[in-house]
């Protein structure tokens, strides 16, 4: 693991944000004034249009647009606009983590209205010093990251946001300003208290408004070269996926796409690979150290069956490879023209990763829905990409129970409903499955305690 | 870092309780035969001699001894025990985390009566799955780790408690039975509701008792090399951890002892070391890889000056190296047969540990006191073991004030006044002015919403 050195804090400002009607009806005037009075007139839209726009995302659920649009440019005017909704019984959601990405489990638009952040540019810290954790599909910002308790590619080697984040600055529901781990501070370990920390990364906006994050940054490899390899069968990419991570081999990337996927992908990015289950793969050292991991990992999977080795050094050909992982939800997108996009997004313990997969690719292929495996198989987690027409109700429902029935399968495996996407609107039942009725009941306390009025994305997780 | 890929869950059992008067008085004869209906009548005592044997720590704040000390022998009792004690308005307390490890910042004891578990084995897992995590200092338990967040002295490496358990088995404060992340459940990642497992490590077990603990296992490294190397000073010995960490050398341990601690550790470990400001190093990987990174070790510590390195890669010689590091606190203590030992434990930025460290050792020699410093400078953690006359007002008041100016520098550098000790008795005022009003404010909201009568460690934390 690469050490923790340095430590960088990205403010999220200026973002866009909503605010609405909540419990007490539709917005008066004398409260849209209020509005302006804390952000300035210009940062405040009740324009159908502009609340329209900021209406739906890229999930299947349907949401009703915010009563007010409003622009906030700084942490005191966020804490006056938390007072300011709270005490007058106004609801405030969840920005939408992901922004434009895929397989969000939808819900964190706002249902029945409410205030939603969304950082107008992603937050990317630079190339040098980026903390290798969250590299965030599509334009996720960092915040919005840390609210999901988001993931991506490289968490199999540098963690997860859960891993990742070393301070909060929180807006809680009635305005005060908490930092997670006390002001400024970004120590390595600490045991200190409560971890609130940790309480809010992946609190999906319920629990407080996330203004800034204090990451641990990672320093830069020396070296990178990354890889593709076709294979037999899933099992052939699976079993290799598991004794590459038995062998202790740091491997900093490994993805899987199905045959679907890959097929997708070269029409889509214009890649030439072969159409089979394939491993995306990449490792980060000295020279002399890729050159031992590069060289157990193709023993490991010439010994499966893998063929078909693409190695990308060059920094150019590494990123043509990545962008088209990355594209992977429009490519598959692309292969039914106007439909939408449903993305799975269960976690099980490793051990148990072959079996799901194959069973899952099985399943896929009986049930006639158009849909692809695509998965950050390093960390036991993996998503179907099921492109549906949304008018089709009959298969809407086809794909409903294509989704619980792979959930409940991972759920019986030890795994858990979503390994990054989060709860949402969509999977709240689920985590009820998953955690027991202890569970959802303590975590409904501490809803309760930090979110009396239960006016923070209302509805979502619990 | 070494990969998950399977995890294993110790539970607690046997081990013993206390149980006390609580808000309600002194122990009732018909509680005491209501403990007795619970785990049976040769599981309980009320004797004198008992309850003394189990009403002190290694530290110096005094506590009064538990009223009964109970041997639940499963979790179903400690339930039960747990509605019993909760219905009744009887105290419950903490487990003693560290055993007898010194430097537990104390408070883990019972004041004012209380119920205190304490495993009565060590509950290490075998050798080869062993999750090189917690590797305890003396006979800490598990759980008993967990619940202060502990880490040691390879956390550089494979992190603390807190990154390192997938889900807790724990009996709220009523009695009814909690898993932090669903039962059975031990994926690698989720985002699947609020981390119920992220507030109970670390809690000192103010919010419930954790009565079994499923961590993550790291593959045991192919190949590990340990060494010791003497610096001309405390900066140049910091200065190369510094840059080992910078140059991305994945070091499994790293450990400063000052000069005076590797007098007492040859002294009392029969060690040949010189006396001078030391690090202590192990690597952990094929080889290869060990090969590369002693080279580049090496070559930073020879250009801080480093000399008299002393490899060991043959088992015997790394236990006999690492024993006299674990042996530490003991080997202070014998600077001043009779006197007790109070260890410091603050954790700052790693780019602020050279500073801090040289400072603190010239407060040190200018003090008077009897100290010693050793650290996991890795973590930016460090520990000044002050050996001090107990029956000695003023050296205590001196060592008291040694202590707290050595945290206020610590947080004044963005870091914490604990990095593995808790909070316990001892550092609740200092937890105040690290974390600021409204972190303390939250952090009681959730410790009332949880254990609202306020009977589960009482006085701990906060």
């Amino acid at each position: 693991m690469a050490s923790l050195l340095r430590a960088a804090t990205w403010g999220m400002f200026p973002w866009r944000g909503y605010c609405s009607r909540g419990t007490q009806g539709k917005l008066s005037e004398g409260f849209v004034e209020a509005l302006k009075a804390v952000v300035g007139s210009p940062h405040v839209s009740i324009a159908a249009a502009v609340r329209e726009q900021h209406g739906h995302d890229e999930s299947m659920h349907r949401c009703q647009p915010p009563d007010a649009v409003v622009w906030p440019q700084n942490v005191e005017q966020v804490s006056r606009l938390a007072a300011l909704c709270y005490g007058q019984g106004r609801r405030l959601c969840q920005p939408d983590p992901h922004g434009p990405n895929p397989g969000a489990e939808s819900g964190r638009l706002l249902c029945g209205g409410g205030a939603r952040r969304h950082p107008q540019s992603p937050q990317h810290p630079p190339a040098r010093q980026r903390p290798l954790v969250p590299y965030p599909g599509a334009d996720a910002s960092l915040c919005g990251m840390v609210a999901t308790g988001a993931s991506g590619t490289n968490a199999v080697r540098y963690g997860t946001m859960r891993d990742n984040v070393l301070n909060l600055e929180v807006v809680l529901p009635g305005g005060r300003l908490l930092h997670s781990a006390g002001p400024g501070r970004h120590f390595r370990k600490s045991a200190a208290g409560y971890n609130l920390t940790g309480l809010f990364v992946g609190s999906e906006g319920t629990l407080g408004l996330i203004t800034a994050a204090t990451l641990r940054l990672h320093p830069a490899p020396e070296a990178t070269v990354a890889a593709t390899c076709a294979f037999p069968s899933v099992q052939a990419a699976v079993d290799s996926t598991v004794h590459i991570l038995q062998a202790a081999v740091p491997v900093a990337r490994i993805e899987f796409l199905d045959d679907v996927m890959m097929d997708a992908c070269n029409r889509h990015s214009k890649l030439n690979c072969c159409v089979a289950p394939t491993l995306f793969l990449e490792f980060h050292g000295s020279e002399q150290a890729l050159a031992e991991q590069v060289q157990r990992t193709e023993e490991i999977i010439r010994h499966n069956g893998g063929s078909h080795f693409s190695w990308a050094k060059e920094a150019e050909e590494r990123s043509r490879l990545w962008a088209a992982r990355h594209n992977a939800w429009y490519a598959a997108l692309a292969l039914r023209p106007g439909c939408k996009g449903y993305s799975t997004d269960v976690c099980v313990p490793i051990s148990r990763l072959p079996e799901i997969l194959v069973q899952t690719k099985e399943d896929l292929q009986a049930s006639g829905l158009t849909g692809t495996i695509v998965g950050h198989v390093g960390d036991g987690n993996f998503h179907c990409i099921l492109v549906v027409d949304p008018e089709d109700h009959e298969e809407l429902l086809r794909v409903k129970d294509f989704a619980e029935q792979l959930v409940r399968r991972a759920l019986a495996l030890h795994g858990t409903c979503t390994g990054e996407h989060g709860i949402g609107l969509g999977k709240r039942q689920l985590l009820q499955e998953e955690v027991g009725t202890v569970g959802i009941e303590t975590m409904r306390q501490l809803k309760a305690t930090l979110d009396p009025r239960g006016l923070m994305n209302p509805g979502k997780v619990l």
